[in-house]
């Protein structure tokens, strides 16, 4: 890791992969014009060139913003190899295959009662979303290894821990984690809660003090303060009044008020903190999709009832039709940019890489033992500390025993897939997909399932005899 | 342990624990009566004090047959304590509960569609079968400690793995270890084949070199040979060549033609091989409860399609009436004992232990690494080493991954049972019995199921609040 | 752990175990009275209860003293269940048996030519004062288990890994943690290297990022940033430099001028960063007893030319006696306390455990992998996040194999240490002795001085046949 | 592994790494042409060609001897390739060097008061054997990765266990173990001392079962039974009635009386059981080599003293000259091979894994649990189970503590040396160098051996920077 100078880091180099992305991009060239402790340049690269192009040209605009206190300069880069070349980050942040892969891995398994809320880490989805992105990320391993061994890789990629897993399985001395914001919607919930139950003014989520264990998206907390004071206590109590209508978050109902798909009442959050005594700490369209199918996710009345949406491909590419207009009209000044802080972590864990402030927050990490019971290798989310150059994780524990075996049919089936991925068998993969809580078929039902989704994604599948 | 003059081992002291069984245990009185090797005493203790009497009696009369080559001396113990006092064995082999709650375990699960061919290992009745031995094998774990802490104890009792979990969780330096016919099974089966594919005179089962890996019942082999060759090309062919009307085992098709609901012609097997690639070592009945519900237990007809029969309750209270009756008979002299090869392997596992022939065979024995993957401590089996006061495991590899998982998926099971019965903990219990592959039902009919099972068993579950 | 009210911690409850110390009692005072966000009451129990009773007025005095932030009650406790009935912390920090078998530790091995230069945590001194102190902490052990067990236990006592170690060996649930101030020192070191080399004012050690790991008292620094500078190529700038006549510390060397038996110019650190590429982060006199004999120690002169001080048990007693006259002052008002700020951490500790600002900091725990390679169990040092009722290792990772390989041994020596002091195993305790890197003699010296170093210490050895 | 046919092997294929050697090679084809189970053909590979021409005559002339139960066609190969491609079993037995180096090894730390009775495993001279060696090995594992990865590898080279440790760094899915007879010696001790004390007929050495662990040449038993006796009471009964003047065995004072080179009492073993209460099982040679110098090999009067022999180079050289004019007459027919079982089980093992005949033996394989306490992956000493194609660790237990703490040591520096000799890393070497037991020199001393050793043995240390 490069040397700073005092507290100014200079000729920062990153390199975003899945960089004509019109959501994460965009959020992160806003925190960088926003940080004024660091400089430098952002290289992006797509596979949809064009977009990375006018990526960059927004970028710039950004930098150029009278608010902005720091200097980035953006260009698109025309292969992976230009834009790793010698970068000291590397953020990847990419949609695997197209919208019509992912709409076969949300709604192909509807036809055998199977729901799902997002697709895209457990579940058949999960499942067939990884088998397309393990041979995408490998490539990434090896090309991280010729091109700028030393350089931090971010990866905001779902699903985060076989991503995260495939990059160390590849190239084992790779500096890589994986950030992932279900967390911090959680210290959201648990400031809320402050205010709602003592009538204080909601603090700041990174107040919230917490230790966190699990894997990405299924996560939980085993303890919460604030100021001294035990949350634990509190959120039963807070769990138990909005039990049965659900908890509002007031910034969502307002923003989304059309969106009910992305919604969520944490009536799943508040039902696994009575069975199970911890916090669980992402998204509860996550969480259900962890749990037995009958549980949560039966039906869509059965979804309806908990309160929380399915999210349709649908919804998915109309939003990004939209994003897709507001590029052009941003691209041709029609539209101006604005700043405004993401609530994302990777400028500040970019600037503690650098020796600029250390500070501890959750990441997805290969296990060293961090997560107590849990094989080593496997990507666990738990704590960390950020310092100069390290990122080390924190020990966080082991969950009780009757989520502990939860969740390690699911670190099983990950490893199931990953292999599978990387031996392109399809034998394999479909053991890893009848072993999935969601797929609770007949065995033949599950064959011909499992058999259409792999058609369905075949493109993406190189290597595989279909 | 005890040092013996020469090859024979005398004065070596047995105590049974339900030595009141009419079927354990008198096939061990025939196998001590054709061993020249050893002599001494037999303890029978048994809560049917006189069952133990009346076994002491039969004992005693076996051992006086004139086609007996040894001297053992046999006496009922009133208590526990004068069963184990000093001896040099133990072998534990009961019946924990009543018929009454095996009704229970196997039968009321039916009635939600959930459907068990034994019923004491996994699924809902493993579980309940398993909450109410555990304290029962706690109190056994301190007799042994106080009484005969250098005993070796043989447990048969099932469910196996649990059962001797709980005598090494309570007495860690207990010397213990199970014991299950059920690879030897499978051995006979792969000699059939030799017969059957080669036309080779039928070998002994224990020509057949296995090694060995699983946990109880279901078990595996990912090796197997004779004299020299491999195997797993010959039970290719002869799974291809009976995969669809099954093998019948002559033996078994001959002496229990009218018991159907033993019967098994090892489709299921055959299945399991084609899937997974190795060698599954149990009884198709046991290894059907491992897997989900849909595959081979989804009802009646599922079941007989497969070719293996579920076991009623009811068939077991007749043969356990017609054993009474034999008992009787014996007693009386009515009936004269006779002496025939269990086909066990307890008394050569004493003879090893007491320094007359080291031998390798497979037992359930802690993991300190065996199986590579699973948790310490976890009853595993594979092969181990017998010699003069050792039991030592054979180091046996790991499970393909798919196996692994799903073999993974009960060791956590077992463990979150083991820890519900040991806090008689409720909510924990609970969550092991949603977490079984056969309860595949809505969490509510669970729920409701499982207060039912629990109340069935509560006369066994002491210190529980129900 | 209690709940604080906003940012106040009241009532909080501290036991001081040998809290009628003149050195570490004191500074515990000052910092307690110079924090101002807890109050409560201090506990002091001591064998020399009148030292306690002294302090109890001493501390109370120094509680009312103008300066002083905050209200503590300290009052002397006649027993240990006194002094730890339901406390919030416990300190350890006493001197285990007296100076008698110090003079024992540090001087009996000279005869035979083994100089050490503290002896109070390898070699034969530390040997000795671990067989006599581990009594005495598993009874401390004991003791919190039945009147605090949820207390936090802050050791303070050396031999510092041996102390935590046995205390979590007796309660396995104990929530202890050992503190100690060697590692501040070197970061001392690396603010000092920054000014001499850099021409910047010395920062604060605390500005120092390091990442920590080995065992106390041989702990070593793999990374250390300072305002994201690596200090590595300084502090090897710096280490050739001041090679061959070592570096004066200021502080040190000012206030300690006729006390060369504390010195140390740093030599020995530079001459192990040579050879092994880190940092040693601990003292020179504690860094050279964990080397081989003729290393460091062969000789005074060796000492000498290395430039650190043994230090004679001579004048810790004059010392001592020094600090009983300021004590006897200070009680009869002849002597006004003053408030300094001691350097140590404690109080920070507490406060963050009371959920008042998390942070990280090293310190003393049982291995649960954040020393990589290192037995579990083991003692160990490294970086751990503090928060509210949670001490969290991170993970430091492993040291280079040359380290690695030293550590081990001591990390297997104090294991021996630990069974010989448990089982009062006299040959157990030998074979510690003779494979410590000092014990560098013919087999029969060993013995006899073994010998008469356990004569020295038998009243502080219950329950041994010597 | 080939299939056999009934309970003959043809066609088996041996690759003989070394096979110009006149000891180890000509015991081969005796045990080869007296067992009749087996047949097929010897590629003799060594460095010197001749040797290995010679050696393949001489092996045919012992195949066709009257009394050879077997057909073996013996031939040289030009190349390690056309030695190894399509082999089932490859035996490695090499000098690494020349008597050149040994001298270095052995007798230049002489010097400085550093004697060595062997000078191949531990101390210096095992070390700098080590360093040479371990090129070598990672050539052979590439070469078999190449030409027979499926084969098995018997090595018998020394230092064993880093040779077997090397093979599986470089090819981790080799299949290889190491064979030492030193156990065998000491069951042959015991099959002794029943003679001796009991006045039983001396039983065959391969009666006398064992439980083995440890790591090579310095292996231990913790069990040994005969007949179902314990022999550990026997054992220290026979040890205490010889300790003082050694047991002489009868075999070896015959034939090697003017050899004293090779000669020991076995005082080493007896001392040793009386401090550790485990019995040694290696040669007194190689056992004192692990313990502090001051113990066994102070000087050539201790060594007297203790009944053992230094082995000196001159001998070797010596004894090579004899065998080589007994190669020249067994090739002129000057002199007839003769026929007798060696007592090693190279033989018995390779029918074993082809499928003829299970056992038990100890072996030396990477750690996966075998040796309790011991890192994974360092190669270790215990039994095995021996099957068709399968080599698999019987779990040994752990040593006592007092003796884990020394073989830890000597673990941790082989694993220093492995990573010293593969990244041609000096100072990494003499940190190795340094923390050997019998290194007891001042530092400065130990760097000149240091460089005088690694400048004798550079010729044999490609890519080194000396």
């Amino acid at each position: 890791m490069k040397n700073t100078n005092g507290d100014i880091a200079r000729d920062v180099r990153i390199a975003y992969i899945g960089g004509g992305s019109r959501g994460w991009a965009w959020k992160l060239m806003s925190d960088l014009a926003l940080e004024p402790h660091m400089h430098g340049e952002v290289r992006l690269y797509d596979i949809n060139q064009q977009a990375a192009q006018d990526n960059a040209l927004i970028g710039n605009k950004i930098s150029a913003l009278p608010q902005s206190c720091s200097q980035w300069r953006y260009r698109a880069a025309a292969t992976l190899a230009e834009a790793l070349e010698g970068v000291d980050f590397v953020v990847m942040s990419i949609v695997p295959g197209t919208f019509e892969q992912m709409r076969s891995d949300v709604h192909a398994p509807e036809q055998y009662g199977i729901y799902q809320a997002v697709g895209d880490t457990a579940g058949p989805g999960g499942l067939l979303r990884a088998l397309r992105t393990v041979p995408i990320y490998a490539e990434f391993a090896r090309a991280v290894r010729q091109y700028c061994p030393d350089a931090w890789v971010i990866n905001y990629t779902n699903p985060m821990a076989l991503c995260t897993r495939v990059l160390y399985a590849v190239f084992p001395q790779i500096k890589a984690f994986g950030c992932c914001h279900e967390v911090f919607g959680t210290q959201k919930l648990l400031a809320a809660a402050i205010n709602d139950m003592l009538g204080e003014p909601t603090p700041p989520r990174e107040d919230i003090s917490i230790n966190v264990l699990g894997i990405n998206h299924f996560t939980w907390l085993d303890a919460a303060s604030w100021q001294g004071m035990d949350l634990f206590p509190l959120y039963r109590e807070f769990a138990d009044k909005h039990y049965t209508d659900g908890w509002k978050d007031k910034e969502l109902e307002n923003w989304m008020t059309k969106d009910a798909v992305f919604r969520s009442r944490h009536r799943v959050k508040f039902d696994l903190f009575r069975r199970f005594g911890l916090i669980a700490a992402a998204g509860d369209r996550h969480l259900a999709e962890f749990m037995p199918a009958s549980w949560y996710l039966k039906n869509p009345q059965t979804v309806a009832d908990w309160a929380f949406g399915l999210t349709p491909v649908d919804w998915r590419i109309q939003n990004r039709d939209k994003l897709e207009q507001q590029a052009k009209r941003l691209v041709s000044a029609e539209e101006a940019p604005t700043l405004m802080p993401s609530g994302e972590e990777g400028v500040r864990q970019m600037k503690a890489l650098l020796g600029l402030g250390d500070f501890v927050t959750n990441v997805n990490l290969p296990n060293v033992g961090q997560l107590a019971g849990a094989p080593l290798q496997a990507v666990v989310e738990t704590n960390a500390s950020f310092t100069r150059d390290g990122v080390r994780p924190v020990f966080a524990g082991a969950l009780p025993q009757g989520l502990h075996a939860i969740v390690m049919r699911h670190i099983q089936n990950q490893e199931t897939t990953l292999q599978a991925a990387l031996q392109c068998d399809k034998e394999l993969a479909f053991q890893a997909f009848v072993n999935d809580p969601l797929v609770n078929i007949d065995m033949d039902d599950a064959r011909v399932l499992f058999e259409q989704m792999l058609h369905n994604t075949r493109d993406w599948l190189p290597g595989w005899k279909l």
